[in-house]
This record gives structure tokens, C-alpha cells and sequence, in this order.
């Protein structure tokens, strides 16, 4: 039993330190605008550990409370209120394909999470920057964002390889094909040059590069592999099922398999560190990490204009 | 009994014969082309249908079936190419929050269908051009748009009142709050004065204007009362269910009713005919007149570019 259980609050580290000179070189902190129009006690209490974590490192952050029919114009006020810098939203708030509504009535000017149309797009297509003139880098959601930084970080990236090529050779499975997290996640995993295997209840859908890597970016395609020769295949197993009882069978996995989990419920069982070789049994810190990132990035963008 | 029966085609007949007179001076037709993605036989039925009808105005239609995984690329090919000029996808197609991402991918300069997030948000928010100089009138999703055509041809829009309130005073529930359909439709009769009882299987969403109708736009609130209640109230019930399980109780509804559907299932009894002062059972109709309609609009900003 040698699994190395990784604290990702090693990994956020140097973000933070970087974010803290970064701040407080600034005359005016950024500010960080979040709605909270759902009365989900999770996403309270989330909201007040991201107030702590910005205060850390020397950012504002506010907390904006209202019912969610007046949503839609709270953030409206603040897409055109020049002293914000960020807006985040916690979602659901309507559900379905409403939220996706509220998602793109975010600024992109403003959208620290990123996950406006137009990130999204560029992202999916692979477009890494805002501008012709490539000044400004687009924004990338927060939760695939700060997977890919754990990545880096546990070496599944291989830095022997020329950049946006990476994890060639990698196979990757991700269990969550969400439009927030799972399916922009496999898009930049394939667009670095992994296999991913796309998981989700209504099947598996295969993310990779097209042939000899010359394309770039990644293509999509049905395929008829079961999640359990999937699973035996991959070197790095990324689950996010928000259910409390969904477990993967740790037995299927590869010995040596890195396992991450980015749900808020446990979707391996404990034997999972006598099989993998990594284990990273929650990203949070990096997200709010990354979140803080986008969040300066947006600042420096609206107070160059 | 004395229930009038609106066959649509009466509806949609002027619109036709305008849409006629335009294309027919018209050098080049514009062309519509419609993805299919899926395997719904229903959608290629009614890709037919919309070929047929797209044929009888004198417009080109062209159907491009690709696997779902070719949509998106398949979709900014045709955005980027001048000879097309209105673009259609038949959903669902991935099913839930991956659609409307296809949704947004289709160019707001041929969304023929008015679901991108541009034409959505100035729709709830009563933005009628694209312009400020007021020469380029805002695509408007074409159900809802036909359903307002349809409720001025039935004298529910009072031309006595002026424009952009002739609906004061009406109630009207709408069973569907879909974002493609019941939410627009919900908003577009609240901007144009009526209060509106929004169902949808989480409850009931109460749209109007502000006090005194000062306001411009509409705006929404949580609301107590059950279907019952509204239906009891509504001078106006507009289904759009797509199971073909559920119908309306008539004896909840007001005599003199009008009663309109909207959905490919039958949500009304045939009993309806002994309450409703009017019924119309479908809208397909006017709704391909709409997209028509959307279809030379765009053609036109495009060309006179």
C-alpha cells in the first residue's frame, strides 16, 4: 500500500502565494460579486468559505442575496456596474435548461466561472484567446481549470512534451458529462492529446484528437465501450457523480490507476488507495483557486480598456 | 354550442400570400437548411412537411442528416457560408443543457428558430430591434410568435388599445414553461399587457407589468395559487404538453373560454367544444409561416450588408 493521497491545498499553494503579490500590488481589489438566489444551505455555506478564501488573499468578495425572480436583473445591474469585477452565480436556480439562460446573461466580461456560450465555444474549439492580437486569454471554466492544474501537478502532464501536447498516450475516463464540469473537462484533456472516455447515464461517448494529432482540436465519437473497459484501460480515473451512493468498483481499475474525485459526495471507496498510485480525493481549494484567477484576469482585462 | 373551431391554415393564409409576393422578386431564394441529428421520425416527418410547405412560397430547404457528433461542426460550416441563409436544428438532439449549447452555436444572423441567447434575452427584455437605429426588427422564436399571430387573428389582442398593451386586462395560463416555447410566450403576452399564469410541473409563475403598466418590461413572481385557480380565472389556456396522457379539465374552465394547443399531443377533450367560445387544436400552420417569415428577414439584413 504506497498510494500517495494528495492534499490539493498543496497544489492550490503557489496559485495563492502568485494571487497574493499579484493583489496586493493593486490600488482597488477586485471584486467578486456572487448571487445566491436558491435556498440550498450547501451553497450558503460554500459561498461563505469562498468569502474566506478571497479575503485570504486579499480580494472582495459580496455576497448577494435575492429571491430568483429578480435574479436576471441583479446581475444585469451588475454586468453594467463598473465596479464590479466578477460575477458568479450558484447554481441551480430555476434548473434545467433556465440556468443555461441565466449562464449566458453573465458578462462574459464578468464571468469568473467561465461558463458563458462564448468561453465555451472557444474552449470547445480550441481558441485560446479573446483577441486577434492574442493579449487576452480566454477564460476556462473553474472546476476543469483546476483539474487539469492537479494534473500538472501529480506529473499526468508530461512536460518532455511540446505544449498542447502533453497527455499523448494518456487514457483518461471521467465519469460526468455535465456542460459545467464533465464535458468541457474531457474537451481540454483531448485537446492536450489524452483519449478521454466521456461518461454518463446515457452512455460513453469517446474525446480524442484526430488522426496523427494533426488536428487541432479534438473530435467526438459514439462508442461502444462499456464503462468497465473503460475503466480497465484508463491511467487516470476523474469521477463527479453527485450522488451519495455511487461507487466505482475499485477491482476493475488498472494497478497504479490515479483517481480523482471532484464530486461533493465520495465516489471511491476507501480500498482505493491499496489500487492507485495517486489519489486525490477532492479539488475544491484549486477550484476557488482558479476562481480567484479568472476573477484578476477579468479585472486586468477591464481596467486595460 | 356554439364553439368556433380556428382552422390555422385561415391564420397563416395572409402571411402566405405576403411571403409569396416577397420571394417571388427576389433573384436569388433564400435557402433554409435544417439539421438532423437524431432519429426521431417525427422531425424528418416534419422536415418534409416544412420542405413541402418552404416549396409552395417559393423558398429552398435543404435537410442535412449528420451523426450528432458532426452537428457542431456541420453548423458553424453553414454559419460561415454566404448561400445560407437561415439555419435550423431539429431537437433534441443530445437532450437537456448540451442543446441549448447548440442552440447558441448557431449564428444569431441565421437563427431562423429565434433560440439563441441573443434573441431571447432581448426578447424578455422587450428589445424589439438589433439596431439603435430601429431598422433591423429582433427574430422572435417562432411558436410564441405564431401563437401571438394567432391570438391577434382570434381578437384576443384589442386593436382599440395601443400597441404594445393590447392585452390589458386579459388572463391567460400557459401549461409549459419550456424555454423554447411557454417562457417566451409567457413573457412576450406579459409585455404586451396581460397577466399570465406560467405552469409547469414545479409550480406556477405569475407574468405581468409593474403597477400602472409604467413598466416596459414584464416581470415575473413566485405565486401561490394552483392550476385550478388560474384555470377558473383565465379568459385565455394555452397547452403545449407533449404527453399523451394529460388534458385540461373542462369543467374547471370559464365558459366562453378559448382554448388553444400548442402541443403534438391532444391536451383538450373533445368536450371543449361545449365550453370554449373558441378552440384552436394545433398551430403547426403558422408557426412554418413564422419561420418563413424569420427566414426572409434575415435574408434581408444579410443582404443588405
Amino acid at each position: 500500500m504506497s498510494c500517495k493521497v494528495v492534499k490539493v491545498s498543496d497544489v492550490a499553494a503557489p496559485f495563492i502565494q502568485e494571487l497574493k503579490d499579484q493583489i496586493s500590488k493593486l490600488e482597488v481589489k477586485p471584486l467578486l460579486v456572487a448571487f445566491l438566489a436558491n435556498d440550498d444551505p450547501a451553497a450558503k455555506k460554500y459561498a461563505e468559505w469562498t468569502e474566506k478564501t478571497c479575503a485570504e488573499t486579499g480580494l472582495r468578495f459580496e455576497l448577494r442575496e435575492c429571491p430568483r425572480t429578480e435574479l436576471e436583473d441583479r446581475i444585469v445591474e451588475a454586468n453594467e456596474d463598473p465596479n464590479v469585477h466578477g460575477i458568479m452565480v450558484y447554481y441551480p436556480v430555476f434548473g434545467g435548461t433556465q440556468d443555461g439562460y441565466i449562464q449566458n446573461t453573465v458578462s462574459y466580461r464578468k464571468d469568473v466561472e467561465g461558463l458563458c456560450h462564448k468561453y465555451r465555444y472557444n474552449m470547445y474549439h480550441n481558441i485560446r484567446y479573446l483577441d486577434q492580437q492574442e493579449t487576452q486569454k480566454c477564460i476556462i471554466p473553474c472546476t476543469p481549470l483546476a483539474m487539469v492544474k492537479i494534473l500538472e501537478h501529480i506529473g499526468v502532464y508530461n512536460k518532455i512534451l511540446p505544449y498542447g501536447n502533453r497527455l499523448h498516450g494518456r487514457i483518461i475516463t471521467v465519469i460526468n458529462r455535465s456542460e459545467v464540469v464533465g464535458r468541457p473537462l474531457a474537451a481540454l484533456l483531448a485537446n492536450d492529446g489524452a483519449r478521454v472516455y466521456s461518461v454518463d447515464i446515457d452512455g460513453i461517448m469517446e474525446f480524442h484528437r484526430g488522426e496523427g494529432l494533426k488536428l487541432k482540436k479534438h473530435e467526438v465519437f459514439e462508442t461502444k465501450i462499456t464503462l468497465e473497459e473503460a475503466l480497465k484501460l484508463s491511467d487516470v480515473v476523474i469521477t463527479g457523480v453527485p450522488s451519495p451512493n455511487y461507487r466505482v468498483d475499485t477491482s476493475i481499475l488498472k494497478d497504479g490507476v490515479i483517481a480523482i474525485n471532484f464530486s461533493t459526495a465520495k465516489n471511491f471507496n476507501d480500498d482505493i488507495k491499496e489500487k492507485a498510485s495517486i489519489y486525490v480525493p477532492s479539488v475544491g481549494k484549486v477550484t476557488v483557486a482558479m476562481l480567484e484567477r479568472n476573477l484578476l484576469r477579468l479585472y486586468d482585462y477591464q481596467t486595460q480598456l
